[in-house]
């Protein structure tokens, strides 16, 4: 937007740089692996950047527990396995554990729902970080939420561990539509729009001003708890991330399909719903094959539109991951809902 | 705020030196141990304070049934094998817990959410006691009336024996929000609070004064059953905290992080979300590996804004506690709500 070069702006760690980063994944897949042997065989068979963890999210979800960052020593296992990227996932609002992420020099981190929410009010502060960070989404406000907090990448949260793609396909369909919708607003519309999305960062929740006593009297000027910011403040960054998508048609940010993808002809159906990429979590390891699984999908996610090339990479792959149908998992169990 | 020196105020067990011991254990971790063992284990790890018990959160969580104060002479052995400050838990209002505890020695009780409640109106009132007390709150008027009885020390609830974060997040969101909203009050409207914080200490409950008939004909003279307190001063004594709270922009009693707290990470998120120290229950004894974890948790409230240290100590700490999601726990065994 600036018409002069603004050379503090090209630093490290700028948004452009993040958001570059992330473009760079394009067209790409980025496989889960929770060791430098499984990191090998994802570098091998094409991968453009590897996600290090502790245990794959079916793990997560079969042992339940509470699920943290992974041990920083894991991970730099992992770092010194591969010559790719090594994205790492920290809880949602747990901005300690990306700091910790950001020291160990991973190249991207993803504030996960598959770990278990540190903050039940907010995600973390990106904007903070030089380091990009991914975020899930299952709808557009989500998107616009995390992408004024700084995301360089957003990906669909899907349904992570279960196998199973409609989650994600949902997620994608929605925020199509959702954008699709946008783009038919008008000013005001879309100005309603942005006060609409900065409800959710509440000054001080509704049971909190009860209990004080002092419902009613909350002052005009009363800062967001979230980083000071004054409403006003979130909701001119919220209308700018608005205005983006409406005039680009699309999120301003590299936007993948994620949560359920465990075949070639999966990552395919996503790019073709206009995903930019995919990541392939449980889908890779829990299958009986993982090293020609993950080459065949890599080549689905490359010639996503090419029919032939799907059936002749998808034959002879073993089992898939067994997976989960979404109604079998108790409502409380579902991670989507977790951190909108 | 007195002008001249009150010598008389300055005695041992006065409000002064029962704040003072308090504030020494600011910067520090205060950690469960069960036995003369695991206090030396935590002395040697750098626990400013021990919190001597029969079980952990997460076993008292786990067996059922009604928690009390630990037998005197488990206390005693604890008190016997470590140099720093042993504190115990008593029962919220058992105040005769209380009076065993401070015959024993103890240097600060806990009146503690996590044993069972044994009074369902009030908390023992520590005014009466030369011991110190910490005390749990959620949200600031919990705080307010905490301390306006004499707490020493406040902590957050969080949701003790879960290793999951995100409560002890949301009470230090909501506490730290609630004062930057009370700075802004008008004298009239603080005054207005304190008249609504009052109303938890109700002179004969609603249910007891429909029994005996005279419901409506509430007397205006009727001291309050705490204390025998007219409800006036206790109006006023909470105004004047919550005065301290506004001029001071923070408690005017030290304010640890408590509830599910389980890394080093974890430690330093309250920390830097501004808390004076942390108390560690379940997250170091039911962790695989517990002495080098509890030394990574001392090193991560000293060094809580420095994650290259933060990363370093958080290495190859094995198995942190497994943990429990919220949304798992049935809402009566929330240990929080307990004791408002």
């Amino acid at each position: 937007m600036a018409k002069t070069l603004d050379l503090k702006r090209l630093r490290w760690g700028t948004e452009l740089v993040k958001r570059g980063f992330a473009k760079m994944q394009k067209g790409g897949v980025v496989m889960d692996v929770t060791n430098a042997e499984q990191a090998r065989i994802a570098e091998e068979a094409g991968a453009v950047a590897v996600m290090a963890l502790e245990r794959v999210p079916a793990d997560i979800r079969a042992q339940g527990g509470v699920a943290r960052m992974s041990d920083p020593s894991v991970i730099e296992q992992i770092i010194d396995a591969v010559t790719i990227p090594v994205m790492a996932k920290c809880r949602i609002g747990h901005f300690v554990e990306a700091q910790i992420l950001e020291d160990l020099g991973v190249d991207m981190i993803d504030e996960s729902e598959v770990l278990t929410p540190a903050d039940p009010f907010f995600h973390v502060w990106k904007e903070d970080f030089k380091v990009p960070f991914v975020c899930g989404a299952r709808e557009l406000p989500e998107a616009v939420r995390r992408i004024y907090e700084g995301a360089a990448m957003i990906r669909t949260k899907g349904e992570a561990g279960t196998g199973n793609v409609i989650e994600a396909v949902r997620h994608r369909r929605s925020i199509t539509s959702a954008i699709a919708h946008l783009r038919l607003l008008s000013a005001s519309e879309l100005d309603d729009v942005a006060t609409n999305l900065t409800k959710r960062y509440k000054p001080l929740n509704k049971s909190a001003r009860e209990a004080m006593g002092f419902n009613g009297a909350q002052p005009k000027k009363l800062p967001a708890v979230y980083r000071n910011l004054m409403p006003d403040t979130i909701r001119k960054g919220l209308l700018k991330v608005l205005q983006e998508v409406r005039t680009l048609g699309r999120l301003p940010v590299v936007d993948f399909a994620a949560g359920g993808i465990a075949t070639p002809a999966d990552a395919a159906l996503m790019m073709q719903l206009g995903n930019d990429g995919v990541f392939v979590g449980s889908g890779i390891f829990k299958s009986t094959n993982p090293a020609p699984r993950a080459k065949a999908i890599v080549e689905a996610v490359t010639h996503f539109d090419e029919p032939s090339v799907l059936a002749k990479v998808s034959k002879n792959l073993g089992e898939a991951m067994k997976g989960v149908p979404i109604e079998d998992i108790p409502a409380e169990q579902l991670l989507a809902g977790r951190g909108i």
